[in-house]
């Protein structure tokens, strides 16, 4: 099945290279018509989603993602009609030249082919990523959460209507819809027609991909965030910093898990510390020497383990580590951290910029949130996703890395000496 | 024993991403300089690899490959000296902006981190790639193949000599002497401390590593290209392009492999050709209706069947294939190819637009050899491998491919709204 697929997004993804900016936005703006157009349609679909989850015992928060109402699927289609204003990457001549030998070289932008991506149970996403690989005149192949599997079959078929009104292939954006894992499983080995992977989901879902799949993956999206906070930053100004890093969105993958506190100003911002985060309803886990100060403080406080200190909390609890110096600061992230988004807070110049140096991470920040860390607050217009790796494209990723390039060179009757 | 040397490199890494320009220079000049001083012991050591590689019957091409001399390894240490005259593309800010939030966002860019190379039994090879990945501060772990095992064994002792009187750490540079091919499989998995493999060798090696490898491989080297000679074409011309493409060189990945013929012409065109390939003395495959025309002329011709129209020849032979219009050529490219270079000879700026548009491989060309793809002649001063994907770098790499980049933000004290 998955072979019919992969054969129709190629060539859909031929046709569509060679489709101009203005029939591709075409496309798209179809598409933000007949999502308001079938509202009562998605709506119905994501209902007997919402029913079949919530007979599951699904979590509150889960079904909060899964739910679409009028308002929500008017969002969706305005995001969609935002795709359209965004500059298309395609067609680009990155840079080019006249060699010694004559040869007349170019490097030009040209979409990546077919996507697979595979989700949880968003039905945003769905509107999303397709808006976006469409956008880039890439084909692509979906797998969302089970949970959605009503809500996107409708939603892929409003795309796909969306698609053969305005003469594209309708084949550039499928669905795979059999709930069964092991669709999964083909599709990261579908080399032959896929060229990228993009998992849009947890930790295991990334080391699925890393370790089955025959096709490039982007891995990304966890964010064991740090912030360290050195010995000359004055409190006040801390406090607002930390506060939005960790309480805005704790869910999302830019939030603070772990505050690294350096050891001469330790005694005086933790009680402090302590007060706001209580305040702010943050659970404290301390490494042993912070615990020791923070146990007579008036937020909640558990010792931390090393399991805990490497992975997301996603929730509104909080690592507190003291450290002796940036250095060991640095070395704390590099052990535990995942490369997403880390940050120093500091009134001295050497040290931010030994800490930038240092810290390899998809994005290093001076005196700001690692909730930074966006498509859309990095001025990216869009984000695919959010890379931790260090192929292809970093931290988040916009429309142009949804694009590869190729070499076109012009000769006069050339040959090689 | 992989663990460690993983380790050691994520470490050496870690310390050579805080090199200077000047100090990795230093290093490259002193192992240009060491492997000069040391040739006797390195020579001493190939003849046993030499000898070693005769009594097992190895054939005469691949000796060659292995063969060092003293001229051979004065031409590697001055290729060496060529590095260090090479930009170092890391620290380069790509770009950087001031967003409406205040923040002050720029891409700076770094090395990879660490490299794992897998490659043949080419000695020059692991010089190449380490000054390569050294002059841009990343780390490698080099598995060369097994019947170069005491050359690399002594070549690696004195670049890490080198390291060391420049006050590198040594473990930059490593290598996995264990000829037990199990070796790869666990480097492939190293996914902890290793960024990204590079094969360099034959398609299975290529089809192991995306198979099993947990980390990014840049797959590529594979090159089935294509010649498309269309109507417009003057013969006296489109010759000597294809006898440059077929022969200049036959065993490299850019040369020519299968050259289709526009219907229009044929009967003219391939007696012309037959005369001038056994000039040459390169042996036809033809497709039946070429080889009936074929089979009157004067060089050899056999037919041709699916699997060799698949698969690189790397020898003195070519496939000649007839079609009727561009359109059918580009089908023919798209099916055979290996998307690594396809030229079409023409006099029609119609169908060169279309040729380069439709055809989507790392290099297409327009009258010129196929021979140019390479980092050399694309004026990259530096060839790590050919990448035939689309993730991270397509066609030759230079040194940019070894490097990636992280986002710097910094605020005024910036929280997120």
């Amino acid at each position: 099945m998955l072979e019919q697929l992969g054969k129709a997004a190629k060539i859909a993804a031929f046709e569509l290279s060679q489709c101009s900016t203005a029939q591709k936005n075409a496309a798209l703006s179809c598409i933000a018509d007949l999502l308001e157009q079938h509202s009562a349609k998605i709506l119905a679909a994501n209902s007997i989603d919402i029913e079949a989850a919530k007979a599951h015992g699904t979590s509150d928060a889960i079904l909060d993602r899964l739910l679409l109402t009028h308002e929500r699927l008017a969002t969706i289609a305005n995001d969609v009609r935002k795709v359209i204003m965004l500059a298309d990457p395609v067609g680009e001549v990155i840079d080019g030249y006249t060699l010694d030998s004559g040869l007349k070289l170019q490097r030009h932008r040209v979409p990546l082919g077919v996507i697979g991506v595979i989700y949880e149970a968003r039905p945003n996403v769905t509107i999303d990523i397709a808006t976006l690989c469409l956008k880039t005149g890439n084909a692509a192949i979906l797998r969302g959460g089970k949970e959605t599997t009503n809500t996107n079959k409708v939603m892929i078929e409003v795309i796909q209507d969306a698609l053969a009104q305005t003469q594209l292939p309708s084949a550039a954006i499928q669905s795979i819809n059999n709930p069964d894992r092991k669709y999964i499983n083909e599709l990261l080995k579908l080399d032959k027609y896929v060229d990228m992977i993009i998992p849009r989901g947890g930790a295991a879902l990334h080391k699925l991909c890393r370790e089955h799949s025959t096709i490039p993956v982007i891995t990304g999206g966890i964010g064991v965030c740090h912030m360290f906070v050195d010995q000359s930053m004055d409190f006040d100004t801390a406090f607002p910093i930390i506060i939005n890093a960790k309480t805005q969105r704790p869910s999302t993958c830019n939030t603070l898990e772990t505050l690294l506190v350096h050891t001469e100003i330790a005694d005086l911002f933790l009680p402090k510390l302590s007060q706001i985060m209580a305040d702010n309803k943050v659970v404290l886990h301390a490494d042993s020497s912070a615990f020791e100060v923070l146990k007579h403080g008036v937020a909640n406080v558990l010792p931390v383990n090393d399991d805990e200190l490497r992975n997301e909390w996603l929730s509104k609890d909080l690592n507190v580590v003291i450290v002796d110096s940036l250095e060991l600061a640095v070395e704390h992230i590099r052990e535990y951290g995942s490369a997403h988004s880390d940050a120093i807070l500091t009134r001295s110049l050497a040290s931010a910029e030994k800490f930038v140096n240092l810290v390899d991470s998809a994005a290093v920040y001076v005196n700001a949130s690692t909730r930074f860390t966006d498509g859309a607050q990095f001025g990216l217009g869009a984000e695919v996703a959010v890379s931790t790796q260090k192929l292809h494209a970093r931290g988040p990723m916009g429309l142009e890395a949804l694009t590869t390039y190729k070499w076109i060179g012009y000769g006069d009757d050339l040959i090689r000496c």
